[in-house]
């Protein structure tokens, strides 16, 4: 497999994904190697993706753990092993045009809801200020649905089931996998970053909320 | 719109505020950039507001990412746009003189409580050492009621509302917004950094009191 | 009044005391400028105290905010006012000889379970490793109680009343004050902030146990 | 005793102990200097063990607070004394013949648990994707069961249990003590760092939906 080859713009995306990945591991997000994360080039830039290689602890990760992958998530330069979970990456991409990035992460807070309302289909967000923080709502008076998938380890059905939850819920800012952990996107870094925030803040209140006693 | 013209003085406190602003950040009180913050010179140096400006995040702000606006919330220099609620600051500035600094964040907490206790209109706290951290009680032999209003996207109408409510209760130190976040300020940033952190330390303990099962 | 005197050794034990006490605002146990923290020197050494003067925030202390003291209490040397509480350190000093440091801190969970335990007078904590922390407890089948004072202004009365706690409870670690805080204390600077660490973990076991709903 | 005399591998080796174990201190794992940490080389290496002294707080621990073992945990270098629960690392360097790392740690949702499921014998884990950070586990389709052993300071006695419930859970990743911790292992210190992780993670989550009120 080629090196990627880097030039200053792509390095300076793949220098964001890598804080961010580190970021989201300061929270307690990517627990035990878990999670990944990736970014696409503008369209005029040939929407190149980059995806975080397996198995390494995001804490400690930087660009030189990077694959350039296609849309078909075949790894076309990089060192490392593509994560099962790549293909997914490949369905977002595919199923929403203006995503240029992606973070999946794990956390207490958004594995409990995915378990609880997991006969529901999805979990509710409704009537908080922080939903603003979602590309596209504009008030509080906003009823975000995150729809929740059965977790599998075959992934070519889990694809062609993101496939249909994504046309299923068109607005959808982000989904769960049940007892697994969160995909979010945005239109750049920064968005996903900004998703993410919002989602878990949103996930930690309404679980506390629903958890106590009254 | 022309740039802010700093000097020392201005500097310190514009570093100070930004310093604040960022200690929210890691406690996880300005989720995705919200929060907004805030601080008015001495009458003597024209009472001169300086804000930060709209979609930061608030964990990698620095003076260049403020506003100097008037009592009317006008902007009168600086890059960037205002907050939809600047506007809230100058209420507060007007409606209480000795206000120097005003914080604006969005915790689990608050949150919380703001919906809990919005039928009552305030939350209550009651009876903490921690109350005398808030300028001018002195003793833990103390009831504090933090106002609540419901939130709105309709800022002049809820300018009207948080005019009444500081009307409403000349004693308070802060206010809710329903879902949304607390306000807080103080006659200095250290004081309004004070308050913050003693009423977000009750909101703490009041709701995880209320929400355990016994 | 006149400035301290350092000299090496105590300047050592001056900076560990304010070591300890930054490591306590990062745990979120000195809210709002709460808390105070002192140490003593040995008994060949004079039997000095140190203490932080009031209404710093503990983030940022350092040794020029210590007041040396005598063991009534009054102030010797150094800058600034000390706390109203200053004389509880010396009620501890005076109540257990070998005490070479106090420190009060308020958290989350000291300030629930001092309140729901009330009643009972003490905070009972038994059957955990982590007792074993506390000096002079070899077994985890200990039963360490943690005594409970109503929460006053009036510092003469409350003192006399420490006073007859330390008396009732001669095996005791620490004392609670009512929905205010923890005194605990050592033979060390290193002993009393093992101590607190031990007693902080053990309220959040006992608190979050007993707050659950089964 | 004899100094440990270290070379270029070792030292690197004990050093990334000494990084987990400040890891762990930043996570609240070893309160009041709790806790111990192990290593053993390869068995081409000799199979030498190197385990952190006794008393020592975590958060501050370098190579020069190690002590060389051997096997039935005698010293044979290094300075300090060593804790009663070094022989528990030697039952498991023995039972688990590929065991290369050894943590043991306390939080708090290990002991609430560990109590809690004591009469059932061990905490069970189940269809959560995070179990896959444990080593041969590659679904989430998966019960993990981490046997609870009642605390005792007799350690004689304790290994011998340990040694039965080594071979009584043969693929179990970690043991519980009774209200004292957790002791994980791993193939490497990253994968030991690894299993922790995951382990505390699912703790967490299964502690929080097991004691809310529905």
């Amino acid at each position: 497999m080629p090196a990627v080859e880097w030039n200053d713009q792509l390095l300076q995306l793949a220098e964001d994904l890598c804080d961010a990945a580190r970021w989201c591991s300061t929270r307690g997000w990517v627990p035990a190697t878990a999670g990944n994360f990736s970014f696409r080039t503008a369209a005029a830039d040939g929407g190149r993706i980059f995806i975080t290689a397996s198995g390494l602890d995001k804490g400690a990760i930087t660009p030189a753990d990077l694959l350039e992958i296609d849309l078909d998530c075949t790894v076309l330069a990089g060192a490392g092993r593509p994560s099962a979970e790549t293909s997914l990456h490949g369905v977002i991409y595919r199923g929403r045009a203006d995503t240029r990035a992606i973070f999946h992460v794990h956390s207490i807070w958004n594995t409990l809801l995915s378990d609880r309302f997991a006969a529901d289909g999805a979990v509710p967000l409704e009537g908080y200020e922080v939903l603003k923080a979602l590309t596209g709502v504009s008030t509080h008076e906003h009823r975000e649905l995150v729809p929740i998938l059965e977790n599998s380890q075959e992934y070519t059905g889990l694809s062609l089931k993101l496939t249909e939850v994504l046309r299923a819920f068109p607005n959808a800012h982000g989904v769960l996998l049940r007892k697994h952990g969160l995909y979010t996107w945005g239109e750049s870094i920064a968005g996903a970053r900004r998703h993410l925030e919002a989602l878990e803040f949103l996930f930690e209140v309404e679980a506390r909320r629903l958890m106590s006693a009254s």
